[in-house]
């Protein structure tokens, strides 16, 4: 691929970082397909019965494989002349990136590092910002009544190629959601506009394909990647971003800590096309070699500046966790939980301060408005265990990311809320509704929640139950959790397993709030099953491979796949046919029907 | 094992079905205790801080080391003395097991077939059955105001020896459940007589370990297992059901079809320390050569009397597929999707008559009363899809399960009613009001349900949402669905990870439903989790040995196991550490905390 070809021009300085193989190519019997004049790219799977189901597509240009692509370049910046043509931003000299910001000391010590955590090689363009006076946010724009490209994009994005309400539209449970039968831009603006929704759209990611996170459009799952101090290269980390939004991830976390977190971001944003966010006080500690209380206000902006300028499209900024709530936490069984939220605590009780996140909330939101990004307002005091979920150090905190929300729309400033952790299923609601009420409806996006603490290595599923309920609930998005959480760092399979598992809560969700769209994929596969067409079942399903493979371990044989019987019942008896003499039947005795011995045909 | 020994005694003829390899030994850090007069077993898990932990236990015998186990022999018959001391049973001639059912048209057939589908070695003894006039069910002694040994052993079961409620109770939202702080054997005997629990106890299964089905007791979940007409041989089965067991299966289905069903059977109850349900239609179809028109009464009630003679604790009879019904299945996505329900549904249509299942119904409960077998009334028209979900046919059904449900209790037999399916979280709820209503509070045993049909491959997750669901609304039993559900046969991974999955949907639901011991487990492991008591994570998980493995793969070093970080975080900063400064600092501002710049003495 795009590694070798740029070691045989002699960039040999340039090495690909080692592991550095992304998957490429499109999914069983799908291709592209771009809707529109802005061309808005969908999945199309063709059946087998000569029908196809479009469906949204988070994975980019890697499963279009008509795209020349190369890793080593990035993705193309399609978005960018729409930045440009609004003509309020400019290019700037920008900040200096220094060897500080990938953990070492000096160049000489950085010159030293493995290949396999290499500098990206395109050579950096200068980073755009907001002219003086400017406010380049989505936000902003749609308070002024202006239907931006993003939004347009993302209403043929959100509609999936739909005309019309899907005939069970209409059907669910939607706890005050409103879910138009189709989605225009001007629905977009206006939920922008009033935050019920943020469009994470830094104006240094231009290689993004825009998309929405609001609970009255379809619910977004978000993945977690990034290398620890422990483990694993930035290749593995590339190759995950990509791998993850193959399999449906909406936004990408890069929560790397330890050395090289600059370039390893670098590298994930210059490829990916789904929004990337960061916990930037991880990068923050490192500068100041991991010791909280040596934090300053200063090195953290200068910090949000740094990713702000790489393209960062939201920041998880912990600045509720303050100084008088600490003490709520000090009688849980697990503390606190949230790295970001333990960093902060460090702090405030070191120097006996309140939080600088805090008390320089509003020259953060000046940063983030420059720029347009969006903040995640992180739940530094989420619980760690059931018995912590809903205590007063949670909802403590709750309150004071909806007065930190209020500032932040008062700068234009797009805002999401972040939300728990473990939560037993009866106090889920709770947490959904307390959010909307505290935080103005700005949308929820949850790290699960768990449901119940004792089943390290399946809190994919643990977390699942409890995303699926929130994101009914009128959770916006859903962080996925995998089977290595509390236990280690997640693998490629486990990534895939996270992501498939938060596909489905999210999906679970949409069919219960009634989305108008939601339930076309469940008929059409459930009729591929009814009709034995197992490869349109396996086609229309969220994991294909896993499907097909798991089939074939029971009936190899290709000629089992439009046999009409399935492994459990065997090919002597199936339930399905009975349904077709059912029909027959029905249609035999148009008048209902009664046993024959009450019936007058009985008589005879 | 037992085997080879019994090989080395020459018992040629006998020999261990090929792949019959059960697991045995403890689980990790775990020892078998026997608590009380009735000698009730439970697992122990020791923790390094010198702490233990006790908890339910399902996987019988196989775990005490300290027991020899012959599996060509079965299970000690540790409940025949209870049965016999009521002196209201006697042994019978039984109705002779003939070729027919194993599939075999005569001796010269059956003695062809392979060595890995054997006889079950011992000789059978004798069948118990009701003296005449006797009504021998656990219904019929509550009633009777009798708390039986099993009644006693329930209480002492359930209460998993506590002896009182866990701080956290009087918590959750139980929708109406009655959870007492401990479970009397008065308490089981009136659940009981009421009909709102059932103990499934057939008494020709006296290796059985009893156990109780009620949604004021823990909630409990059912492993199926079969061979069919495909694939798979006795021995597998045997070995599935152990392993189910071992992951904390409660009941166990032999769902098996094709040849070979009555010796599977045998293999199975006599080495089963839980419940065995059977679905009686499958065996009597195969005696009928698959031809569901040529079905009789006689068949299926000589059916009926085969497996009840052989043990079998509980039969699901889908005696509510009425022949009126089966017309409002026409329209659906997947039409009639059960396997009995669907058999029924082609004999009712071929000969134009309603179902011999409710025409004979009270003969079948005569038959029932005289071996103590349970009703779980089957749902033969639950919706395959989430279209289908809810529709008339389900009700219909449901509505015709009470009143059935009314004839059985006329008859002191004990009843559970089966539910769906698939079905969409706004749904659910719906489900649980109606059987509560209709089926006068019988326990509810529902498989899943499904809360999205897109994800085939990942039907333990799409069902376990629901099941956790249901499970908190009130339904007493999870049918746990594997990954393999739609597409194969499930082998032993599959089953481990549905039963997994199903223990964390059924204690998901007691801990929402405030169940007084539930939270015990959770807090345990918390707090291990927060002191980086590793190995304690790992034992107190419902998966010990996947949690380790994670761990492993990340952290490989054994000294990493206590050591106070992990491999999120990394050496340098860990947010579990922070929460001891947190104490500290509590303790050092006892009049509460506020930045050093506001308070007095800020001003020196």
């Amino acid at each position: 691929m795009a590694c070798n070809s740029d070691a045989q021009n002699g960039a040999a300085k340039h090495v690909c970082p080692s592991t550095l193989h992304v998957t490429r190519g499109a999914l069983p019997a799908s291709q592209k397909t771009y809707v529109g004049d802005l061309k808005v790219p969908m999945r199309e799977i063709a059946l087998t019965n000569g029908e196809s189901l479009t469906v949204y597509d988070t994975s980019g240009p890697y499963t279009d494989e008509t795209i020349e692509l190369d890793i080593m370049r990035g993705l193309p910046k399609t978005r960018l002349k729409w930045v440009m043509e609004r003509g309020d931003v400019e290019e700037v000299e920008g900040r200096m990136v220094q060897p500080m910001d990938n953990g070492y000391k000096d160049e000489a010590q950085m010159a030293r590092r493995k290949v396999s955590h290499e500098k990206f090689p395109a050579s950096p363009e200068k980073p755009l910002r907001a002219k003086d006076g400017h406010n380049v946010t989505q936000m902003h724009y749609a308070r002024k009544g202006i239907v931006t490209p993003e939004m347009e994009y993302i209403a043929v994005r959100e509609n999936q190629a739909r005309i019309d309400a899907h005939e069970s539209a209409q059907y669910g449970e939607s706890f005050g959601a409103n879910l138009p039968k189709l989605i225009t831009g001007e629905f977009v603006r206006k939920e922008i506009a009033e935050g019920r929704a943020i469009i994470p759209a830094n104006i240094n990611h231009t290689e993004l394909e825009p998309m929405i996170i609001g609970r009255n459009f379809l619910v977004k799952i978000n993945a977690n990647i990034g290398n620890s101090a422990v483990t694993s290269s930035i290749g593995e980390e590339v190759d995950k971003m990509v791998w993850s939004i193959r399999w449906g991830a909406d936004t990408v976390m890069d929560l790397s800590t330890g050395k090289d977190i600059h370039d390893t971001r670098e590298w994930i944003i210059r490829n990916s096309p789904v929004p990337i966010g960061t916990v930037p006080i991880y990068q923050a500690l490192e500068k100041v070699n991991g010791i909280a209380e040596d934090l300053t206000w200063e090195i953290f902006r200068d910090t949000l500046i740094e990713q702000a300028e790489q393209g960062v499209d939201y920041f998880t900024i912990h600045a509720g966790v303050r100084l008088p709530y600490i003490q709520y936490t000090a009688d849980r069984v697990t503390g606190i939980v949230s790295r970001g939220g333990s960093i902060m605590a460090k702090w405030c009780m070191h120097h006996h301060r309140e939080s600088f996140l805090y008390t320089h909330f509003e020259e953060i939101c000046e940063i983030m408005k420059a720029y347009d990004v969006s903040f995640s307002l992180g739940d530094g005091l989420r619980p760690g265990s059931i018995a912590d979920a809903n205590d007063k150090a949670q909802f403590a905190e709750l309150e004071t990311l909806g007065e930190l929300t209020k500032i932040a729309w008062k700068h234009d400033v797009q805002v999401m809320i972040e939300g728990p952790g473990h939560v037993p299923m009866h106090l889920i609601k709770e947490n959904m509704d307390k959010q909307l009420e505290h935080c103005h409806e700005a949308p929820f996006y949850t790290l699960g929640p768990l449901t119940t603490d004792i089943a390290p290595g399946y809190d994919h599923i643990t977390s699942g139950i409890g995303a699926a309920m929130i994101g009914w609930y009128g959770c916006a998005m859903l962080c996925y959790v995998t089977p290595k959480e509390h236990l280690g760092l997640p693998n490629r399979d486990d990534v895939k397993e996270g992501v498939i598992t938060y596909k489905i809560a999210a999906h679970a969700a949409d069919l219960a709030k009634g989305h108008p769209g939601a339930q076309r994929r469940d008929d059409a596969l459930s009729h591929a099953r009814f009709d034995f067409r197992w490869v349109d079942q396996f086609n229309l399903s969220l994991d294909p491979d896993t499907a097909r493979e798991y089939h074939d371990e029971t009936l190899p044989a290709e000629g089992h796949k439009v046999a009409s019987f399935c492994s459990m019942c065997g090919p002597k008896f199936c339930s399905m046919k009975i349904t077709q003499e059912v029909r027959d039947f029905v249609a035999a005795n148009p008048d209902g029907v009664k046993d024959k011995d009450e019936t007058p045909q009985a008589a005879e």
